[in-house]
């Protein structure tokens, strides 16, 4: 066996016990009975274990030494294979394994102590698990090493390249011009009856609608599935298993509806990297971002648009009679209503970026050490009165509604707003070689929009690092001005504004 | 650490990713989209790949030969852990590693060539791979060594310890018994009404009826779930994930109803094996004979009672309309119809056995060199008329109907009738301890018998070898004696013999 050999096929042994992994993972959290929980527990660490192992073995280092001189340039696919590998494996080597234990067994304790204490509104018993989590995760950015900020060394893990300032800027711009927008909305007031929502949708009709949505999407469902989960998600074992998760309110249709497309959009991702990318780290879709854009793209731009239920309404009306009297336009009124609220999962397209605007800052301001954890909520209500104008009634609807802090997941919540912003210049691009994709919505043409989108972005997977495949499939850098562009032109619309 | 440590946290390991593998076997079968086969197959065999090393690796023949002067001889678990891994360790070393990997592959294409011919009822292009499999299987027991008959050495698989001449012996006296009782029973002709299991019952309330059963018995509904797959099977991650799946007929009572509670009685194995044998190949329900005398005691001797139907009767009129007219000695006599058919999973608990002497016969005659596999079918159809009075119209439903021998797995057959025999050597063992157990049946109490087995077997797993597992649990060897018994008198009620 060549080291070329050896290399790859220990990329794919690594791979194909990832994909298992992610098997008892789907398994845990949709089909274990509830005696299970703890072996399971015991049987996915074992199994990391041995993964990490073989990742950050010495002869993963040699092989990389030995490979890089004819292959760390290269234009191809093992040359993407040979940076990706060479990148975390420096990266992974930097954090010495005890420290790797203490910050993980401490992030189990923290979730634990989180899922306790929120139901409870108790955050003085969370706080200092809390203050653990920022100290571990400061002396990671430190053992990471960075040049300006300790957040940029974070955001590697989820955007590689990805920068604090860039963020600061892009988002600086953002709430300048959503934050008086968000005004003139709810001084414009309601424009339909959203009551209508809430009627009857019968869950096996909304199964069975949004299904058929997402298929014509082009979700491939002989290589995926649906399940009920109160947390929904994606997931993949390979790009031909890739499942989504979603929950049920006969009296609230939105939520599931919204929640399959978002879903599918992840999982399209998966389905679409390039088949010669199977069993290798390279077949999985790109970081944070540019995921978020496709679940972003095709539950707003393509799920929410007019066109959209200019095509679906009949179809609707014959799933559900909750919908015989409603027309395309009030349905996409409807379902983009502005409505500033407390809990960033159920926030509309306009206030989500608030919500995460908010995390950003606390974050950052913490790892910085202009705010001590003890004064998270009080900034965070004040931040919330300032943004949206309403200020959460305790804890647990305000700092403790989000489980991403209790595991030490600092510099996650800004890739979803980067991929709103993304997915906008995504789209914009695909418009101006494809025509009026609106147009091609009303005649129910949906999949041409994945196959561009396959063809510029998901193909890759992670052959590139964001920039360089944000730049190869926008023609730009990462910018907030075509998502303002739409933002204004959908709500001006939908709310009559000047 | 100390050798002992190294070897139990090895063992652990082994077992946890053992456990992790079945997760992903059982979504392949139940849950997997079908694009999903091709990427889960490699998935599995690399899983397997990893296994099998840490198993075979020379440092476990270090720590045996470390362990075994002090542990070798020793009645605690540690000493049950080190002899059950030099068994398998010797074991596993005696196949070359070439030889078990083409071995594995041409098991892969007979049964490919087994899944397309058989349904075209092409026994000629199923014959040079079936010949294969007995050649290779020959290999195999020539390496594996044996004193008398190669039969032996393949029997240690699946009950290790066990001896051709003794089941032999066994079915000689089961045949001379069964096929004249057989011949009386058919001449009696039939005693009730058998369209009434083909009326309709509801598959929901098939369902809820079997889990309430299966319950009632002990069947932990927290450390289980059942699902739906066209051949039912049992397995476990672990004792607390234990799950079995079973196949719906609406117009057909029996099929689901037997097919749950035979399930069932397997996966009580698994539940109760010792909680301080978790993580070590000992936690596992013993070898061949022994599970299935679990699975058929709780099916037949405990479901197919009169006793039991006369507790579950009324029970079972409230889940179906179909059943209102009729009483608890009717379904008696229902459930326990004798009819000689085709065949071997649909056969009643008499004939049954015959398709697996049958079996037995064939395969030791081919391996014994006195029975060519071109001449099977004809073999197969002579027997089936002696033994059962019927004679297949084709090999489809003769000699190619069984996937067994398409994967190269002979001596596995008669422990589905030893399973029937230990059962009842089980079961009047617990009666001649807890008095009458139909009593008990009759007044709803099915889980003192649980207990008792538990105590009696289920609990030591892996610990003993078969010969003295049974000795332990019935205080005596294997034999025919009470089961013969048992036959006599139970149909010579139901079908009114002298």
């Amino acid at each position: 066996m060549t080291d070329l050999e050896e290399f790859k096929s220990l990329l794919a042994e690594i791979s194909d016990l990832s994909g298992i992994a992610a098997i008892a993972g789907w398994d845990k959290e949709t089909q274990m009975p509830k005696g299970g929980a703890d072996t399971r527990a015991t049987q996915l660490s074992t199994l990391a274990k041995v993964i990490h192992l073989k990742e950050t073995a010495p002869r993963v280092g040699d092989l990389l030494a030995s490979l890089e001189p004819a292959l760390a340039t290269a234009d191809t696919t093992d040359g993407a294979l040979v940076r990706l590998m060479r990148l975390e494996f420096t990266r992974r080597s930097k954090l010495p394994a005890d420290f790797v234990a203490e910050f993980s067994k401490a992030q189990s304790v923290a979730g634990s102590v989180w899922e306790a204490a929120r139901p409870r509104n108790d955050f003085k018993s969370f706080q200092p698990h809390l203050e653990k989590m920022f100290e571990y995760t400061l002396r990671a950015a430190d053992l990471f090493g960075y040049d300006s900020h300790p957040y940029d060394a974070l955001l590697w893990d989820y955007d590689p390249g990805l920068r604090t300032a860039h963020i600061k800027d892009i988002f600086t711009e953002l709430r300048a011009f959503t934050v008086p927008l968000l005004k003139r909305i709810v001084a414009a007031g309601e424009t339909v009856d959203y009551s209508i929502l809430e009627r009857s949708f019968p869950i096996d009709a909304q199964r069975a609608f949004a299904l058929e949505v997402a298929q014509a999407f082009g979700y491939d469902y002989d290589r995926g599935r649906l399940d009920v989960t109160a947390h929904p998600f994606a997931t993949n074992f390979s790009r031909d298993d890739v499942r989504i998760t979603t929950r049920f309110d006969e009296h609230y249709f939105p939520m599931a509806f919204y929640g399959v497309l978002h879903e599918a959009g992840h999982a399209m991702y998966e389905q679409n990297t390039a088949p010669e990318l199977r069993r290798t780290p390279l077949a999985r879709g790109a970081w944070s971002t540019a995921h978020e854009s496709q679940s972003r793209l095709w539950e707003n731009l393509v799920g929410r648009s007019e066109a959209f239920w200019q095509h679906w309404m009949p179809r609707a009306q014959q799933h559900f009679a909750a919908l015989a009297d409603v027309d395309a336009n009030t349905m996409y009124k409807l379902v983009n209503r502005v409505q500033p609220s407390l809990i960033r999962v159920e926030a509309d397209e306009l206030t989500y970026n608030l919500h995460i605007m908010l995390r950003f800052e606390l974050e950052l301001a913490v790892l910085e050490g202009s705010l001590k954890v003890s004064e998270l909520p009080e900034a965070w209500g004040a931040k919330m009165q300032e943004y949206l104008g309403v200020t959460p009634p305790d804890d647990r609807d305000g700092v403790m509604q989000d489980i991403h802090w209790s595991s030490g997941y600092f510099a996650y919540f800004p890739t979803y707003s980067l991929g709103n912003i993304l997915s906008v210049q995504l789209f914009e691009k695909a418009e101006s070689q494809m025509g009026d994709l609106h147009a091609m919505f009303a005649r129910g043409e949906f999949k041409p929009l994945l196959h561009w989108l396959t063809h510029a972005m998901l193909r890759h997977g992670k052959t590139y690092l964001p920039p360089e495949l944000i730049e190869r499939s926008t023609g730009s850098a990462l910018s907030a001005a075509p998502y303002l562009r739409y933002l204004t032109k959908k709500f001006s619309g939908i709310y009559n504004l000047e």
